[in-house]
Formats: structure tokens, sequence, C-alpha cells
């Protein structure tokens, strides 16, 4: 029994890790995918969000998700400030796989995604400060109540037939893409993308960055999907690897063909993201799908971000770094796909993930908007265009991100 | 048993993805090794080759591999195609240290590897769509195929004194090393690289990331070379780290000091590459060298990637990342060491050893060559020279790596 | 009996390799930090320190920071050369929670990190020759001595109240912190940073690879501090993971609000050096710590990083890193910090914590000062103005890390 429960808890204190290591791929693909002028802008908020994201977790974050038996209702319930340590929680008497740190902590390293999610989608224009503000907000309190709904024990979980989101493509991936098109809606797009009716490419400065982002998000991935097993259970974990592995790759490659058709190039960026959509699509069902499952449901992830990416485009929804199709677009298709593939494939079942699907969406569309529209009225949430176009490095933080390459680039580009 | 089961199988998953990271740490020392005009070029390879790799080894590259008793012969045998998930296969009833999915997982994350170490030295000028093509065929079928040879029960695992080969310096390193010498040798050289007679370096763009590459692939191999234990044993584990450790120190070492001899300078690139010829050459008695043994074998590995670079060259073998040095050369190295040092140091084991090298090279030589000719003669293997000169970047994908940064760089060099 | 053990020698072999990865992570973090021009250098350092540390480790190092009873005084013992192998050294036998070559390798991965401290302070002006002489000086006996003093029982453990230093604020951080002082005492400053009474700031080159340090150090922390558990006790080891990950985020908020408050500016590397601070700081008692305590202590680290960078530079001490800030000051902090709070805190306890910051600080200043003085007198420390005008990239290693991007930068700036 100690055995087993040491073995179990090592696992999710490893998992917890991997997902640490998830916000330094955030922070490297986000970087790549911008421009050098704002580098240190993006970089600041990566290394902030994170601890806010942990610090109000700790603080309430974490007794809103899991309020516990006594206190939850079915929308929301709150167990008090703090970390409120239960007798034995430091053995099985809390939890047969875990004890109480290892799971405050492997939730806590998922509270922040959902703003680094935002952050890339909004980068090169939004204030700093407001974007502090909102990530204080949306972090400590939305993400937390809509999770709460589902792993909280909330409505969600007490459906007839229950929404099944896995380990988040709805509950954090849609939960961060949601606000970041409220945000990307509010703030307009960046300076001379579109112009004169026509779409201006900004490409990112760094494919390098970006590369090695989403190579460090697909490894973080086996904790965030793995670690949702709960335990080391050899079977179900294991199962889950491959899952995520195979709808990965098949991310992949569904991109590289639709590229291909679609804007007839061998496109890194579109790759990259179709890693990344593969992930997200299996997210919601990783535990759920056979290894064909898996590999149809990356396919049609990596499409679905190229198709989503030049729709959004068109839409003049401007996305520098594609958040909304990665995590939205292909956050919505993984939880129908747990209604459509795998294991729990049935009518009732798609009816309880559109259910899931909407109200969550509902809920943070409107949440964010609402706090974005405050943030506009009251501290302004976009930079003036002289810093927009000097760059949010200069105007935000008198920095430059390669003081002693770049500064010539900048005079031949600005 | 259940509590030892999981422990095993858990350390059989972190192998895996530590692995997997090494693709990153590949696709970080080949990007860093090369022009920034083919860095798009390069990522997207790297990008595409781990997807490709797992589909395929899941399509049918597993059951060629590993076909089991019933499918077996000394050459080539096949299980049919997609996971044929046997009974039990997630407990110990499928093996006693870990499940199916862990099994195929752990194995396919090597596969693209072959692919991989061929991608780096034949950069720069090979066409995007025949290195595909390549890939597709020789991760796919080749790669497999030496695979059973050995680890699949055929005729080297069946030899009176079996070949030896723990982790791969020859089954994995030099399968890749001997189409990356085909490679080059059908290519030719770089424009420009041999000029009038002298060598004209080509330094590689970005020395941090070569060493990020480094690093990563160090990290890695504790996956590759503490996985291939194929448990958690503490004893063997730990051996096997502590000898992959000083064989990739004394790796650095070795190169440091030769490099200072043979071209008179702390090269950087060198120790880099001593430490991976370090690694690669303890890769194949990792678990039968002792203390001494490992220090040894990594100082001549390292040695020999600075002599053999320079014997490249000199034979007009363009290889912009030392990839045969390391691979091919150390791999050679580590395997014959198998028989020269540790526990099974014996004239008839060097006899097998050698029989093991040049069987897999006869083999990967005669195959990769004949792909690369009927690739050359049909859809051709090497990009126009304006588009060498230009950069593989627009040529194949229309895009720049460092679009903000690099514009006026390349302006005054090409 | 046979799972647990396996399960804690698996996670200290995991632990072993995050410690590997802070390798990379100090590498990152001072090439970032750093000049272009020195960007060779920096690195060529750091991929020697860890080899060099590792092999003298195992020749001397292992046997004299824990000689055994049989060796051991209160200062100094000697076991012999080379890594001796005790009876059952790879079962229970040896230890009750890992094998002789983990207990080995853990151990050696901490060794080098005294020098790669060193590295950062010295950087951009030290002779590569002699800072390699240093290293080995150092990391081969400096560190081993003071490390045995405690961890191997030494007079530090045997106080009447034993010095508390969990996971080695005094005995890691520091030990490297104080030979940064000397070291950057007897250099001098970088050319041109205090000009007529002013101080004039001379950036980083890359941001991105500083963030990309410093989250890779984080990481390998969950490994530096949760190894240092030396078991996988779940209780104890989520514990240190939850004291650690606070102690960070709030080291992060502490220098941001003490920079805004401070130098105004929202700076980054402030932000990155508070993280590290925090880190440093929880390290001493990361297992003796509530989650209020590790904030505090935290917030305090962030907020003397900042203070201590400002306060160095009016000393004219140039430390183009942070260095100093964050392993000395925070590793004196956090050591203090067990006598404050948590666990242990008590009078006596402030006591002995200063026993030790003082014992260790006056050897290990002395020794570094007496080593960089003879090193001066003969090989001499620094290299001529020339060179580092011109960067030790080119005098040290006739190489460039970006040769075909910053060419054109080096012309504008030299």
């Amino acid at each position: 029994m100690e055995a087993v429960f040491t073995t179990h808890n090592l696992w999710m204190m490893i998992a917890t890790i991997l997902v640490f290591i998830m916000h330094l791929g955030f922070a490297s693909l986000e970087t790549g995918l911008t421009q050098s002028k704002n580098t240190v802008n993006i970089l600041f908020k990566n290394a902030t969000i994170l601890p806010i994201g942990l610090l109000t977790y700790a603080f309430w974050g974490f007794n809103i998700m899991y309020p516990g038996d006594d206190f939850a209702g079915s929308f929301f319930g709150f167990a008090g400030f703090g970390l409120s340590m239960p007798e034995g929680a430091n053995t099985g008497g809390y939890n047969e796989a875990y004890t109480y740190w290892t799971d405050f902590l492997f939730q806590a390293m998922f509270a922040a995604t959902a703003a680094t999610i935002v952050s890339g989608a909004v980068a090169e224009r939004i204030k700093l400060n407001s974007f502090l503000v909102f990530t204080i907000i949306y972090v400590g309190f939305c993400y937390p109540i809509v999770g709460m709904w589902k792993w909280g024990g909330g409505f969600l979980d007490a459906l007839e037939t229950p929404f099944y989101d896995f380990a988040g493509s709805t509950i954090v991936h849609s939960v961060g893409g949601w606000a970041a098109l409220a945000g990307v809606m509010l703030l307009g797009a960046r300076h001379g993308k579109y112009h004169n009716g026509k779409i201006r490419p900004i490409p990112g400065h760094s494919m390098p960055f970006a590369t090695v982002g989403v190579f460090l998000l697909w490894f973080g991935w086996y904790g965030f999907n793995g670690g949702s097993v709960l335990s080391a259970d050899p079977g179900l974990v294991s199962l889950v690897f491959v899952t995520t592995t195979l709808a990965a790759a098949a991310g992949a490659i569904g991109a590289l063909i639709t590229a291909l058709i679609v804007v007839k190039s061998n496109d890194l960026t579109m790759v990259l993201n179709g890693i990344l959509g593969g992930l997200v699509g299996i997210t919601a069902g990783a535990d759920q799908m056979g290894v064909t499952d898996a590999i149809i449901i990356g396919l049609v992830a990596g499409a679905l971000v190229v198709l989503a990416v030049v729709f959004f485009d068109r839409m003049r929804l401007d996305d520098p770094v594609g958040a909304i199709s990665v995590h939205l677009v292909c956050g919505v298709w993984g939880t129908l796909a747990v209604g459509l593939f795998g294991e729990l494939a049935s009518g009732a079942q798609i009816v309880s993930q559109l259910v899931g699907i909407l109200s969550v969406g509902v809920f943070c569309f409107a949440v964010s908007l609402l706090i974005f529209y405050v943030l506009k009225a009251t501290l302004g949430i976009r930079v003036t265009e002289e810093e927009e176009i000097e760059g949010l490095d200069i105007g935000e933080h008198k920095m430059r991100a390669y003081p002693d390459i770049n500064n010539k680039a900048e005079e031949v580009y600005s």
C-alpha cells in the first residue's frame, strides 16, 4: 500500500512539474511568433502570470475550484481563504494516490494557463497594467469557478449523462480561448495588420523559439494529460501517453496537408500550431480513445487550425499567435469528439458535451468581455499608436530584448 | 507485485518522454550549427520527422521490429498492420515491467532518430520533398528491419556469442550515420564550402541554440540509455546513469584536448560534439562498463570526433553538423568497445561486434544509397544553386526564421 | 520493501537529472544577460565546468565530501581516490532509499554549481585558462570540504543545535557567491561600466535566453530541493515542492514591486532574478516551512535581490548577471530564515545558522581570494583591454556566436 501510494504520488509530482514547463513553452512560442520589439513585454507577462496564478490559487482559487462536499453548490462554492490542510493530508488518508500538497500544486500549475493563452492573442498592443489586472481577476476567479462546475462536482458533473472533459479541452483551453476572443474583439487589430482591405502578415521574429515552445508544450502535455489520470495507473497513463502522442503527430500532418492546399506552402507555423491543435483536441478524451480515434481527432484538429487561422484573419480578428484557433476551436472540437469517438460516444453524450461547451462559453466570453470593457473604460487597454510602432519593450519596460543585435534592424524597419 | 510493476512502468514512461525531448535537442543543435537562411527548413524537417516516425511506427514499424515468435525470421518478420494489443496488455501479463502501450511508445520515440541524424548531415542543400520521402522509407522500413536483427530476436541476437548493443550505438546511431554518409556522398558539398582546393568553414549561426541542443540531448540520453534497462531496476539504471554521465563528461574533455592539439583552439563546437560522441560511444555498453571503462570510452570518443570532423572535411564530405563523426564513427567505436572493456570483453565478443557493425553497415549504406540514388534520378535531391545561395527558407517555405532581425545581415552576406 | 526502495531510488535518479538541467539553465541565463561578443566564451565555460565538476567529483570529491565514519574528522576527511563501491551498494543494504551510484551522481551534479555561479559574476573579462584552473581547484577541493562540514558529518552538523541547511543555501549557493565576490573584487569592473563617476548599464544581449534560463533553473530546482529529501517520501517531497514553488512566485512579486519603487520600471531582469532569489532563499529550509513562511521568505528574497543589485553597483562591484545578489545575499537570508520561521525557529538556531554562515563565508572568501590572487600573479586573470572590447569570443575562441547575424551590429557597436 505505502509503496503504491508513493509511486502514484511521485508520478503526480512529476506531472506537476511537466505542467510547469509548459509555461516556458508558452513563453517561448509567444516570443517566437511576435516581433522582437515586443519581446521583453511578452516575457515579462509570462514571467509574472505564473507567479500570480500560483499565489491567487493558494490564497483562494483552490478552495473555490474544489470547495469539498460541505461547501459546494451547483455553480459556486468556497471553502475559505488559504490552504486548509485536512487531517492525514500527507498520506493515503487524504487521497489514495497523492497528498494534499500534491493535489494543490498539480491544480495550481493548471490555473495560470488560462491567462497565458490570452496573453498570446492580445500581444503587441495591450497595456501591461490592464493585462495584469485582467489576469488576477480571470485566473483568480473565473477559472476556478468554471473548473468547479465539472471537476469540483458542480452542475456539469451532475448531468444525467455527465459532461466529460478528461484534462480540460473546455475547462482549461476554451476558458482561455473565449477570453482571448473577447480581448481581441475589444482591442482591435495591430497597427498596419489590415490595410486598405488587405491582410498584411506580421511574421514572428524567431522561428527557433516558436519551435522550442511547441516541443516544450508537447513535452509538458504528458504531465497535463498523463497527470489527469490522477494516479500512475500503468494501463491508463500509458494509453493516455499513446493517444496524446498520436494526436499531436496527426495534428502536424493534418496541418501540413491542409496548409499545402489552402496556403500552398510548407508553412512551419501551421505545422507547429497543428501539433498544438492535436494536443488540445485529444485532451478532453485522451483516456477514452483508441489509436485510430486519436489519429482522426488529431488530423481534424490540425486541419481546423489552418482553416481557423485563415478564417479569423478574414474576420479581421488579429490573433498574433493563433491562440484562438488552437485553444478555442480545437478545444470545442476535442470536447465534441468525446461524444463522437471512443468509449463514451453516444447521442446523449453529444448533448452533454454541447451543454458544457455552451455554458462555459457563454459565461467566460461574457465575463471576459465585461472585464476588458471596464478596463477599457478606466485604465485603458491599448497602448498608444506611437508606443505600438516603437514597440512595447521601450514603452512599458525601457528595455530591448536584443540590445546589441537588432538596433540596426529596428532602424531599418521602424 | 503491483507496486513494483507500477514503478517500473512509470520509469519506462518517463524514459519515453526523455527520448521525446531529444528530438528538440536535435532540432536545436542542427539549427545552431547551420546558417540562418536555412533555419525554417531545418525546423520544418525536425517538426515533421518525428510525427512521420511515430505514425509509421504505429502503422507497421513496431510490428516489423518486434514481430514476435510467431512471425519472426532471422532477417525479417511482420506481425501485421496497426497496433495489435494482446490479452492483458496493460498489466504484468504482457510484460513484467511495462504495458503494451509503454512498450510501443518507448520504441516509437527511438524510431525517428535515424532520420533526424541524417537531416543534420544533408542540411542546407537537400530538397524538402525528397528528404521527407526518404524519411518515410528509411524510418518506416530500414530502421525496424535492422532493429529486429538484434532487439526483435533476429540473427544478430542468435549468434553463438550474441552481438551486444545495449541501447543502440549500432542499431540506432550508426543506422542514421550510414545513411548520412550515403546522402552526403550523393548530394555533394554545399556551395562554396570547398573552393580552389581550400576548405572554407561555414559557421553555424547560433552557438546558444547549438549548446541548448547538446544539453537537451544529454538530458534525454538518460531516458535513452536508462530506459533501455527496460525496468526501474535500481542497481542497473543508476549504474547506466553513472556510465552515461562520465562518458559524456570525458567526451568533452577528450575533444577539448584534441582540439587544442589539432585545430589549436578552444573550439566550442568540438566540445559540444565531444559530449555527443561520448554519449554515442557509451550507448552500446552502458550497462556493462565500470567507471574507468566509461571514462576511457568517452575520452577516446571525444578525440575521435575531432579527428573524424577534420578527416571528413579533407575527404570533401561536407557534413554541416558533424553527424557522421558523432553518430557513425563513435557508434562504431562504442560497439567495438563492448568487446574491449567491461563485463563482456573477449575475443569472441569482438568478432560478434564486428559482424554486427558490418552487417548493419552494408545493409544501411547500400539501401540508403539506393534510395537517394532513385530520388536523385526522379524527384531530384538537391535544390538549385540560386535557392541554395538565397537560402532554403525562402525557396522551400517562403518564410524567414528571423524576419525583423537579419534581413540586413543577409544583404551583407549573400 | 523492494517496491518502495525502487520508487525512492527512481525519484532520486530523476532528481539527479533535474539538477543536471539546471546547468543548461545557468548557461542560458548567463548567455542572455551578457553581450553577444562574449557568448561563445560563456557557453564554453558552461560546457566544460560540468564535465570538470563531474570528473573531479568521481576522482576524489565524493570521497572528501562523504568520507564516512572511518575517515571523517570535524573539518576534513578523505576516503581515498576513485569510487569505492561498498558491499551491497546497489540495494537497500547501502542505503534504504537509493543505491551507491545514485548517491554519487546526485551529489556530483551539485558540485559543479559552485563554479557556475562564479562564472556569471566574472563574465566578459576573465581569462579562460585561469577560470578553468580556478574551477578545478574550487569545485575539486573547496566545495567538498565545506560540504563535509555539514552533510558529511563535520563540525557544523555536530553543534549542540546543529546548523541546518536543507538543500544548500549556504553549502552550495553561498559557496559560489563568496567566490564570485572575491573574483569580482580582484578582477575589477568591465571596461566602460563605471565611467566619470557614472554607472553605465551594459544590457544582456538576449532576454529570451535569460528567461529560458530562469524557467529551466526553477524546473531543475524541484530536483535540487525535492531530491534533498533523499527519498520519495510523499508528504515531505510534496511539501518541499509547494514551499519551493510559492517562494519562487513570491520572489517574482517581491522583485516586481521593489523594482517599481526603486528603479521605477517593469524590469524583466529584476523579476527573473527575483524568482531565483526566492528559490535560493527557500533552499535552506524548504522542508521546515509552512505556506505563509515560504511566501514571506520569497517576498523578502525578491526585494533583497533588487536592493543588492543596486547596492553592489554603487560599490562598483561589477557582477554582470547579479550572481552575488542572488546566490550570496539570498543564500545568507535563506539560511538565517531557518532560525526565524518554520519548525526550527529559535534563538539557538539563529546562533547556529550564523556560525554556519560565517565559518563557510570566511573559509570560502579567503580561499577563493587566495586562488584568484595567485592566478593573477602567475597566469593573469584578466584579458587585455583590446580583447575585452573586441569580445572574448574572438580573443579566446576565434569564433562568433552569431556569425551571420550580428557582424553588422558589431560594426555599429564596437
